[in-house]
């Protein structure tokens, strides 16, 4: 089937390119804004961007209606945000902190999700999650730039939090089957990184 | 255990952030010189940045000693690109196609990988792939701006193929087990898409 991509509704696009770019990672991104309220979201639309200055790249979309979402409105009152990762234990928390509550309600609390504070930065992060990230914003991009529909987010890392349970090697590396993260298809589908192989670069 | 990252060497934060910002998908991009020579090569600094208009980034890292990658060289000259999906099927030929050969010498040709010709673009594409994007490049944007250890490569997707074998609901929807995309992890590891769940959105 061939779909001409400069013709597709918006909505359509979306749901092939939700489904067929996969299996992305899940930032769950925790934030506060300038009243002090917190809030936890997750977004599959995120990447690494750089190792020097050390960057991350998460994508927030505008709502249907036009409106920003927490997560954005936060990062750009404070300037500062926590990444987690997402492990197959913290799936049904993470998805519960996907629901849409009103500016204000913590999904900390709403979802009874354990935090801890940030250690660089005035944000809670998430108890118990394999690795965390504490970052600042370095830059917000609304894309496309004259009429956006998305904010690209480029969040400098400051501070990692990474589970001793994780690490192999006398803390040297991550394995992938102890931090059994959780991959976002499309859909309602999700993946885990159960099922591994490996394969040298030539 | 807790990392600094605005003091960690940046060949150690690539490391950290390859293996716990997972699992990522994989753009096996295509693409022509200005002299005519084809380059195909994988990339997992890859998402999704919008949907109107239909956006892929596609993060091409500058090599240890300065220089550019072909694909990088290519898109720049020609403005034009590929970018395919890889399924288990394809694994080993999307590793080898990772393998750094002179500019000007086929991946195509020199991993005996099928191609076919684009519709919309003068660059071929992998025959066999269950998902390929024809695209043109939107913008290049260097990051750091100053300093740049890497370009952000903005598609615009002109038309999709998506193989009709992978599609359920008469067309309408992918089945991620028919997909069978695979992912990458940190090191030489990769995951499949085989063990999923699912959870609806509250």
């Amino acid at each position: 089937m061939q779909l001409d991509f400069t013709r597709i509704a918006p909505a359509e696009a979306y749901r092939w390119l939700a489904s067929t770019v996969t299996p992305r990672p899940i930032a769950w991104v925790s934030s506060r804004a300038a009243d002090g309220s917190c809030n936890l979201a997750p977004f599959s639309f995120f990447q690494v961007i750089s190792d020097e200055p050390p960057t991350l790249l998460v994508n927030v979309s505008t709502r249907d209606d036009g409106s920003l979402k927490d997560t954005l409105r936060n990062v750009r009152e404070t300037g500062e945000l926590v990444i987690q990762l997402v492990s197959a234990e913290q799936a049904a928390a993470m998805n519960a902190s996907a629901a849409v509550l009103p500016h204000g309600v913590s999904e900390f609390a709403h979802c009874n999700i354990p935090s801890l504070p940030g250690v660089r930065v005035n944000v809670p992060r998430v108890a118990g999650v394999a690795v965390a990230f504490e970052c600042q914003v370095a830059e917000i991009q609304p894309y496309p730039r004259e009429t956006p529909n998305c904010h690209l987010v480029f969040a400098r890392i400051l501070l990692a939090h990474i589970a001793d349970e994780v690490l192999v090697d006398g803390g040297r590396h991550v394995d992938p089957a102890r931090l059994d993260l959780i991959g976002r298809l499309g859909g309602s589908n999700y993946c885990t990184t159960r099922d591994r192989f490996a394969m040298v670069r030539p």
